[in-house]
């Protein structure tokens, strides 16, 4: 994955998470994801396809999951229930949207948002794509958003 | 989800398991994924945009995902190693490309195919979207394909 397409999906997920949540995350170093499989607990997932295709994932843990929720609708939850999974899905779209919108050369569509939950599951990509990771500090719970992009050629 | 989005998904994997497998799966009835949650213990998704979007989802049972990864690399396995994790999403790639081409007129891109594993993990649609659960008769274990698609309007 080319070094110029991290930033939009870094930049995309503070500029979701401040006018959504009201919320500013801290920026923290991106790293490429060789090997190491992180276990989560609620990941919202969505695929891109175009001139280049891809996938994006921002796992989150529970608490951080059911914040996020409280902030989207305005209700306290304590599960990860159907309004929730909703939200995190909803705010995976947001952050590909913004991305993708950043990245208009690619020209890329947008798949619809899924969102995985079960404890310690991990989400891995094809062999031959080297996924980025990138952490934000929050005090809410791990949030981190996976993206692993290939050109067509 | 329109009824006949749902014979090329259908048929495609009944054609991929024959031709990569070797193995003749037995059809069984799909039905709309309403509220219930099966839980999976690895599955394989990938996304799909363009006149419709949407995404496809293989989930199987540990002992034939390790049958899969055996058949399409003459090795045997006993984890749901890097291998066999490459097995499910190039399996599932290629079920959802042969469906992708029977829907011509949708003119949609794929995402990468990526894989989740974990115990008792689920795979949730957005709630606007009613999923089609197509299930499968196999003596390796459970076979079951999800998909949620929508058309853009």
């Amino acid at each position: 994955m080319k070094v110029e397409y991290i930033n939009p999906f870094l930049t995309a997920t503070l500029v979701v998470f401040e006018t959504m949540l009201g919320y500013t995350l801290t920026r923290k170093e991106p790293f490429i994801k060789n090997g190491t499989k992180s276990e989560h607990e609620i990941s919202g997932m969505i695929g891109l396809s175009g001139k280049a295709k891809g996938t994006v994932v921002l796992s989150l843990e529970k608490s951080a999951a059911l914040k996020i929720a409280e902030c989207m609708l305005e209700e306290k939850f304590e599960d990860l229930n159907a309004d929730v999974t909703d939200a995190v899905g909803e705010l995976t779209n947001m952050i590909a949207g913004h991305a993708k919108a950043q990245l208009e050369e690619l020209q890329m569509g947008m798949s619809l948002p899924s969102v995985i939950k079960g404890k310690g599951h991990t989400v891995e990509f094809p062999r031959n794509v080297t996924p980025i990771c990138i952490p934000f500090g929050c005090d809410w719970g791990t949030v981190v958003l996976e993206v692993g992009l290939t050109e067509v050629v």
